[in-house]
């Protein structure tokens, strides 16, 4: 088990596995129900490792899967970076609160055959071993709208 | 054994893990050794995961990381998308060749805390187990410049 560094630790707590299910939506889509799992490691560095991948509730064929780093900075400050199997990258900037963290792009950018996403806000509340998050987007000529809402309990 | 996708047989020989070591140089600071790792994962779906990480030669020390997506795409063209712990992300486009292969950044964004970073190309070399590749960017005020230069074997 590697040391937690000292910037870390308001977000050690995340350290683990966590699983679940989700319901997606949006104006261009029909809706759909998703399973979920979410790991964070520590290496011994400031960040937490993000690592998450998404499957069909229906035949567990693989759906979304994303990874990247967290960034917990002084003062309640987080960024995020993430790169997304869907041809995206992400970087998000925010705040930690108190059981709470909220981050919003401030960039995202995509591969040439990638579908045109704008913005993207994510919210997480955490409450003893749940996980409660949400994420809204500007994409496909669409105003910010909800498009993901999850629960996810520890696993490990 | 996930299927590999139509798409992703041109890389379908990168899935394993590799290892190896590396240098580093810029004008901005002291030439360094590095350790590597590199696993490039399939789950079935047309891309591949690709999961990076360096160590300190000295003290085996975590150093860089980065993590992302390979996006093959019809006519040899590559997508390519990281997410790196130095609060980086990249979206790499280029061309896959005959045991070689170049990306560019089509963009690279970076959280407030972030080096600037305007550019980067990354190039591989393909020889049985061997894999080479160099990296090049233009950052913090310096012209395109080689980074860094690494050999890696297959370990599994």
């Amino acid at each position: 088990m590697d040391a937690i560094a000292p910037e870390l630790e308001p977000l050690a707590f995340l350290i683990g596995t966590w699983a679940g299910e989700g319901k997606g939506d949006y104006p261009t889509i029909q809706p759909f129900g998703y399973g979920e799992e979410i790991m964070f490691r520590n290496l011994g560095k400031p960040f937490l490792v993000y690592d998450q991948r998404t499957w069909s509730l229906e035949d567990r064929r693989p759906l979304h899967s994303e990874m990247g780093y967290w960034r917990p900075k002084p003062g309640g400050h987080l960024e995020v970076v993430l790169a997304e199997s869907t041809g995206h990258a992400e970087v998000l900037e925010g705040e930690m609160g108190d059981g709470a963290l909220s981050v919003v792009t401030r960039s995202i950018s995509r591969a040439s055959t990638a579908k045109d996403i704008r913005r993207v806000e994510r919210s997480f509340r955490f409450e003893g071993d749940t996980i409660r998050y949400t994420m809204s987007m500007e994409a496909v000529g669409q105003p910010l709208t909800r498009h993901l809402e999850a629960v996810l309990t520890r696993r490990g």
